[in-house]
């Protein structure tokens, strides 16, 4: 992938991932740059489709199943909007990749990590971001900032707070394997310090 | 997979997979077994959602999120439909499993046909059916016989002949690495003697 700059957010729900894409967009837009601010699942047409099942399904999934249908929308969603948005030369901002299903389907639940990995890899074929960022928090200082908003849980938003101290492990786990591409930060600090240490770590990509 | 006996129907449209379905279905009825008539994709709740995205979605899917949207159904369908039904003895008479996959979207499209049968072989936890029956016919005969139906074709059916060819070609090349699993018969010759061939095969199972 070539002249065009991967960002991906992290995190769990409530820990600000949209609100620093915000920030992110405006100023890279402001620095001359096209930028495309896009997410999994549910960044293409087909991707919508996917993500109405994987989220809104009553009844269980096959945690396999699931595996397949969260990695069926990263390979459309990379071949036909990630990949061509780079090529034109575009800063793409991401919210969630294939850490997200790491993190998830594999830490969370019953799936071999590395298992899943491999079939996020397969889906994209290999392509993997300039730079992750994990928005780093407590699940339960998480919990009650969704509470504040007030909004309607979706499926996974309502599975207990173990699972979700379990995926936090998980997340630090990756970014500890990886210190090159990913940049963590407190997701509790104030928005504005946030954005300006990512703003420090893509600066030297521009 | 216990008590139960597994037996999967493969061919190309046109091959008579349903006729001979519901002929041994009414056989095996006949001598005292409970038996399950299922397909793939579609054979389940979930199925049928992800049915629905892969063969009637306006608009190309790109090729490996098409071979994990399958293998997604298949996961789910395995684990929720045959599974349970072979532990309680019952006879599952399937049209489609993975040797659809390899052929289909392994040899006909632009994927590695090993990678897409080990995608299928994690979707299902290695699980393989007792007997598959291939009903082997001539693109151009199964053709004449859609046209002799006037069915509005799928997606999958309006691809070109040329492709159907490669389809054949592959699914002899499987029945010739696996001959314990499948048994291939002439899809052209009389429906009763088709299944009196497929009767002879099951019988032994019995």
């Amino acid at each position: 992938m070539t002249s065009g700059i991967w960002i991906t957010l992290e995190g769990g729900d409530g820990s600000g991932k949209s609100t620093q894409a915000g920030l992110l967009a405006e100023w890279l837009e402001g620095r001359g740059r096209t930028t495309l601010r896009t997410r999994e699942p549910g960044g293409s047409e087909v991707g919508v489709l996917i993500r109405d099942i994987v989220l809104h399904h009553r009844g269980d999934i096959a945690p396999r199943a699931e595996a397949l249908l969260y990695a069926a929308d990263r390979a459309h969603h990379v071949a036909t909007v990630v990949r061509p948005a780079l090529e034109r030369g575009d800063v793409v901002i991401q919210d969630r990749y294939l850490d997200s299903s790491v993190a998830y389907q594999g830490a969370g639940r019953v799936l071999d990590p590395d298992e899943v990995r491999n079939l996020s890899l397969w889906a994209a074929e290999d392509a993997l971001p300039d730079v992750t960022v994990l928005l780093d928090i407590d699940p339960s200082d998480a919990r009650r900032r969704l509470d504040a908003a007030d909004k309607p849980f979706d499926r996974l938003e309502a599975e207990r707070e173990e699972f979700h101290a379990r995926v936090r492990e998980a997340y630090l786990q990756l970014a500890h394997a990886e210190p090159g591409r990913f940049l963590v930060v407190d997701a509790t600090a104030d928005p504005d310090d946030i954005a300006a240490l990512i703003r420090a770590r893509i600066s030297v990509l521009l």
